[in-house]
């Protein structure tokens, strides 16, 4: 960690601070530089607040040099996580699409949708089960009978399924599930994180509206400290000034995560866009920035949709977006 | 709602889309422009989202004309709410100080800070035992036990005791706590909040970093929904692209969240500036645009804090604060 | 435009406001909801100033039906615009490669560079003579040497130059110029807009980090109502919270910016990202969600760049680029 | 600057790298923790393009440690800058209010306005002649006639007067005009700036909707650099997601301004509002928070203002206004 200390600190302010640094086991070099003086501190830095210490009215500011992610940084694994459920992969040159509703509704319709992504080659099934929903008075999922008919899907076609906790209370009613998703509102709802990390199931983290990738690190940090590894991180957009779209998707994060850490990265685009003409647009594009998947939103009947149905593609533009989504993959391996 | 159709729409897609609207038992007006067509729609709008109908080729934009919040909002309720614990108030009139140390660290440290702000004039004390933190290796707060040193500074000075929950499941530990707060990263646990609305207490509503001023309102409503009327609204501010304090405080959504609802509006700009010279200035801010109260970190000795000292007054400094907020209270009511 | 009145108005606030806008030229229609009275305005709404009405006590909510750019419409030029330079084309279905560095700085470095990009397959080279820098201090570019560089690198290779005008009273130096470039920080120069507008030159219009699209295809239409049509729009990056990259490329402005106008929209992905390993993945995604053209940054010595170097590739990484891109711009189509 | 290494650095790499540093004439402290190699650079470090050095493959991250801005930096000149005009003065404790409508309409309007806020206690007439609009189609602004008009009220009322320039081919026009305003579109329109920094003319600096505190500061630096150090800064709101206010009101860059520079800083609340009620709150709020001067829009008939008249008071209530922010001034000092 690197301390720059204001112009015109005095020695006595300087010997104390350090005095109360090394009293937390740091080794402090000291430069002194024209205007300020530079103090590097080596050891564990995690004993020490970083906020603290840049609210000290002699600090200029203070600069973490080692990341604070351990277990997801590729620092400290270079080479890449690989999630595997059933024949499904996802990362390390593993490509997988996940599609379905985004609410359950009956078990005709999710069997139906269930049968059409399959045949489109995806390699999961997504249905939420468990909605957040901004307003109480808005439709909020079947619950228990949603994660029923999602696993008569499973029996159906084979297709192993993802969908959102928000409870942790509700984690039994997952035994059978397979991914469990972690939705952008609780990227750091921490006490959730914790009992998934243990868990030994994977976990679909989604990143939060307002977070930094290294927020987002930090909080699939949280579920690797509890011990378990599998990981996989899901960009669906940001908040930003622009209204036009539901949600901003910031799609450099994916080479970027890519680049500080080894876990699997995949993109959302239905939720961030909102619009069912930007998915595949975006899903493409996704790919084309070395996504690991890609999770959209199909379903067979969007007008009749319970809940966000406005971000769902028909199966047979599904079909279309994954041939080329296809040939993408090739092109930049 | 007010649904705007774009150039070109058929008349058999118009016919067909008021057809489904109907079924959905709302009354549909027609009003053809230059360009476009325009549907107001009357009745229980709750039954149609707007985004599936925005979603749809055939509409331009959808737009609703009533509020999505009912309980909070001021329109049903035009007298201002005031919660009242003990001798303290806060809304319709009523100013109240929040003030005490970031976490709660020993029965010395909090009684003492009890007793300093106390003097000062503070209403409540407020201490963190369960922390949210981004990291799962940083300190996590004394859990269990801070809320038993709260308890003592309580029993020592009279002081009711603000402080923050974090999991449903430690609700039976918040049974002598006299207001529940609720993190900027919780704003959007709907399943927490749901809890917050079957308990009796006043419960301590902070923004979330990316939330609107209406998505705050709609958390507030999860919680009242469930038959808790007694909310207080904080904002602690918002995550924009300047970086030079940790966040953004928004202090327009001071008089914008009186104007949209009845409930009380308090400030916390310790937490939103992250620069203990920067909570001076705020506070005053703050009270100056009518906040209904302000919250603030004070801490008896800032270098030693464990967590977010960064952020703490000295109680000599809150003292002098005290007496300017006030001043200019009284001058702008 | 739709205007909504908030409960409570008394009819003869109701009678006031419509006798203003009659006496605007407008007619109105009046529709009665249970809470809300709306108004739909009818005509040249250009007249009335959205933003005056909505800061009425009276009124809830403005909301514009119409938009307000005309010229860069889809809506009244279904056809998208082609721009032609010599053998190049953008927009249309024909797809353009933009590369050059970030500043011209001798001749045999321009020359160097336009013929290896040639070779790579660009069709225009860019290099930036005039540089708008944040500091005064900051290299500011070579100005009228580097146009006259850009000019004997135009004669080596036959390619059209792109470059960037800060200063309306520089106008004469780009006579010979093929695409004149107006920066990000002067997207709202309005002044500049309309001078440039009145020239007969295809102007490459980048985004301004905080503006809307809206805004954007605004500042498309003061060019367009001068008489120029030759606009091209490029995406380079928003500025949002997160700060790994420089700005947040905003993807998605690529298809919605194709729905809303007929003109040709390009990316920049090596000023939106600043660091070179984020090109690739960033242009190749650009091409997957349709756009006309990437523009990037290529050097032949990224370590002596005097400036922006930082964002540049080397000839050999910008020709395998290419190749890729093409394979992809071939699945979308 | 502190440039950190990326782990796995070879010795030869960190040696070229030094060699080129050296060569560009800086000092090299080495400095090697557990993870990284530290390099710290001494000298003028302004010859080194800190995003090139960031962009190297080789580099993790790079930290400027003393500020780019020199002559409006605190550091060098401690003492406020204090702007005097005939009697009125900005900055080093006095305080000064802007007043006057958004756009010059009529000789009767603009002079029975200038007596009014006059009357109020103003010290300075506001009035834009020249308006930067988004829209080509909009009224923007009387221009020279406007300023004609502005110069009448001047004579009829003594106040001096502020009004904004677009362009720098219009300066002549400024002749008589007391303080040139740049606004928030032009701040980083650095021609523009570097003229006006040929002036002797105080110039009030308006922040760009999306620019940071330092940039802001860089802007004023260009117009200080070239001789003028007549420079006010005007907070007038920035971009952020939330649009229940036309921007959001950033008033924490009051006191962090005032820390990093000795120039005045006012505040602007009608823009930044854009609604007429929430005016007030945020011009005591800004005074609370330490801010040298409000600049508010008066108008003597809202609703037939020809532009923004949403953001105007009537001059009873500027009056009462007036009043109550000289007690908050007085409570803060």
């Amino acid at each position: 960690m690197i301390t720059v200390l204001k112009k015109g600190t005095s020695q006595a302010q300087i010997d104390h601070l350090i005095s109360w640094l090394r009293s937390r086991n740091l080794d402090v070099h000291i430069s002194h530089g024209e205007n300020y003086t530079v103090l590097g501190l080596i050891g564990n830095t995690g004993n020490v607040d970083m906020e603290l210490l840049g609210s000290l009215d002699i600090v200029e500011s203070v600069k973490r040099v080692t990341e604070p992610f351990k277990q997801c940084n590729r620092q400290f694994q270079p080479e890449d996580t690989v999630i595997t459920v059933g024949k499904a992969k996802i990362g390390g040159g593993n490509f997988a699409m996940i599609a379905g509703p985004c609410s359950v509704e009956t078990e005709e319709q999710i069997i139906e949708v269930a049968e059409a992504v399959k045949a489109a080659g995806a390699d999961f099934l997504r249905g939420g089960a468990f909605k957040p929903r901004t307003s109480p008075y808005d439709f909020q999922g079947l619950g228990a009978e949603g994660i029923r008919l999602l696993l008569e899907a499973k029996k159906a076609t084979g297709l192993p399924i993802v969908t959102e906790i928000m409870n942790i209370n509700a984690l039994d009613l997952f035994a059978d599930v397979d991914v469990i998703q972690v939705g952008a509102r609780n990227m750091q709802n921490f006490d959730l994180l914790k009992e998934l990390g243990k868990t030994n199931k994977p976990i679909l983290l989604k990143r939060g509206l307002a977070n930094t990738l290294k927020e987002f690190l930090m909080s699939a940090e949280y579920i690797m400290s509890e011990g378990n590894q599998q990981v996989i991180l899901c960009e669906r957009g940001i908040r930003t000034f622009d209204t036009y779209a539901r949600n901003t998707l910031d799609l450099t994060a994916v080479p970027m995560l890519h680049e500080l850490s080894h876990l699997p990265v995949i993109v959302d685009p239905s939720h961030a866009t909102g619009k069912i003409r930007l998915i595949p647009p975006m899903a493409m594009a996704a790919v084309a920035c070395g996504a690991d998947g890609v999770m959209v939103e199909v379903h067979n009947d969007p007008i009749h949709a319970l809940c966000d149905g406005a971000q769902s593609l028909k199966p047979e533009q599904f079909a279309d977006l994954a041939k080329r989504m296809r040939i993408i993959r090739e092109a930049i391996v």
